[in-house]
């Protein structure tokens, strides 16, 4: 099985209260790979400039990643976000936005790519997005991610793109604002409407939900004492729910999209433990088969007493 | 076993979206109660004025609210309060609040409201909260809720409140509010300092979390596609928990906790899908068994495949 993902692949300057970094490797498309890394085989797609150096392509490397499709444009520069956080950590407050390479970016994928089982297409304009749904012929499971920016300048393609998908991974906020619907429920079903079977809802540290047409299933973001930068944490999310829904060999049918959820959750949860890629890029499978037990833990409970109890 | 809860009894005015209801029955003991009477007995304690009428208590009894702690002050009027929601419902805009017989009240609790094996201390000022604490010597266990304006103005009491109960029972921002710590598992591990053995925050439509000092669980909202005045919820959510928990015979263990956060959530569910009391006083208790079959089937996964998937 093999992954196909298209995003950003970025610098990030990133101040929390709890430290900062300077151009630190970043973007949608590397978290949701390095996340994904430990499930599957994982190809990201996107432009860098000739910042983007050999240490760089050695932390993707290091996790397995297959950067073959990741195109160096020697005249240009990477994709660069500036942003901080306040105590809370649940808004990002963007400083400075580069598109560099990003801006003339147009997509093409490699043989090996169009041939992922699986297709992420992260958060970026909504007509890129379908130009890469439209080249991976042979996917059996394709979602994307998006933000308010599409929902206010390019809501037609964008929902074009989604018809396109079978699952649609945003925060809840953008289910509201795309939908025009205050109610969450109702506003997924909306959504599907359009198409996809399934819609994540993201949902910052109160978890994730999952609608489709059949069930309801929500998780409880992992608690966790030491947050340190919530950079990335929705594409680790997406990358480990992905990435396990590549591996599973059977079909994608309820169990097997609320252990996606499990995963992903576990995944944003070691995301946002240090600054950018720092934590997942030193994590092991068995650190993620461990929490995913805790999780499962923190979330059972029984309607009815035992019979002794 | 026997449930005494203190707190209002009050007259709402409320407009939401979804329509609006001129000087209903409300108050945090009447929801609490009436949410806590499919379980156990209970009896609210607290003052009104002559304008509570005998189809007021005629809502309370026909549930089998017992009422002989509900004192009427015959020159007095009742709390009344008048709010307002937006399309989304998670903040409450208070227009007006008018104390009346409840800016005098000095509990003073039955021989039967005493030996109560459970209390809760609804939200009013915490050195009333402690005189009924005080009173209920035969407690097994005790909770309390609060809010910001007793933060701010009765801190030092309010600790000493919480310092006396087995349960806090708050918003998550109360508890970052009152423990200075934007990071919510650190906040409810500060109030546990205090003494309580669990912290549950309520998390508005996002859910309920509960802290104890072995473990974490969390369970979401129940999932409602029309919600049509949120007044109340927070009491309600506090009824069906310790409504349960007064009527569980063995040890109050993390199971009997977990289960109790259920009861919570599916109570607090019904009573945002009408005006104030109009869903719960109405409600039956294969209704409450129907949604909690449906919230367990909502959070339940398996962190494996089965060896046949």
């Amino acid at each position: 099985m093999s992954l196909t993902v298209v995003g950003s692949i970025a610098f990030d300057s990133v101040r929390t209260p709890f430290g900062e970094r300077e151009r630190m490797l970043g973007g949608a498309a590397v978290h949701f790979s390095l996340a994904a890394s430990f499930f599957t085989e994982v190809r990201p797609v996107g432009p860098v400039g000739s910042d983007f150096g050999a240490s760089e392509f050695e932390v993707l490397e290091r996790r397995g990643v297959l950067t073959d499709d990741i195109e160096v444009v020697e005249s240009g520069k990477s994709f660069f976000w500036r942003g901080r956080y306040e105590y809370d950590l649940n808004v990002a407050h963007t400083e400075d936005t580069q598109l560099g390479v990003f801006g003339d970016f147009d997509p093409k994928l490699s043989a090996a790519s169009q041939e992922a089982d699986t297709v992420f297409l992260a958060n970026i304009q909504p007509d890129l997005q379908r130009r890469v749904r439209a080249q991976c012929t042979r996917a059996r499971f394709s979602a994307l991610d998006s933000m308010n920016l599409w929902i206010d300048t390019a809501k037609d393609s964008l929902l074009a793109a989604i018809s396109e998908v079978d699952c649609v991974i945003v925060n809840d906020a953008e289910i509201r604002q795309l939908t025009g619907e205050p109610n969450l429920a109702r506003g997924a079903r909306a959504v599907m409407s359009h198409g996809p079977r399934a819609v994540v809802a993201k949902q910052g540290e109160y978890g994730a939900a999952l609608f489709t047409n059949e069930s309801f299933f929500a998780l409880p973001g992992f608690p966790l004492e030491d947050v340190r930068d919530p950079t990335g944490a929705g594409d680790s999310f997406a990358g480990g729910f992905l990435g396990y829904l590549d591996s599973h060999d059977g079909e994608i049918d309820d169990h097997c999209l609320r252990r996606a959820m499990g995963y992903g959750t576990v995944l944003a949860s070691f995301n946002v433990e240090e600054f950018g890629t720092e934590r997942v890029a030193a994590l092991t499978r068995s650190e993620i088969d461990e929490r995913m037990a805790a999780l499962h833990a923190m979330t059972q409970f029984e309607p009815l007493p035992a019979p002794t109890e």
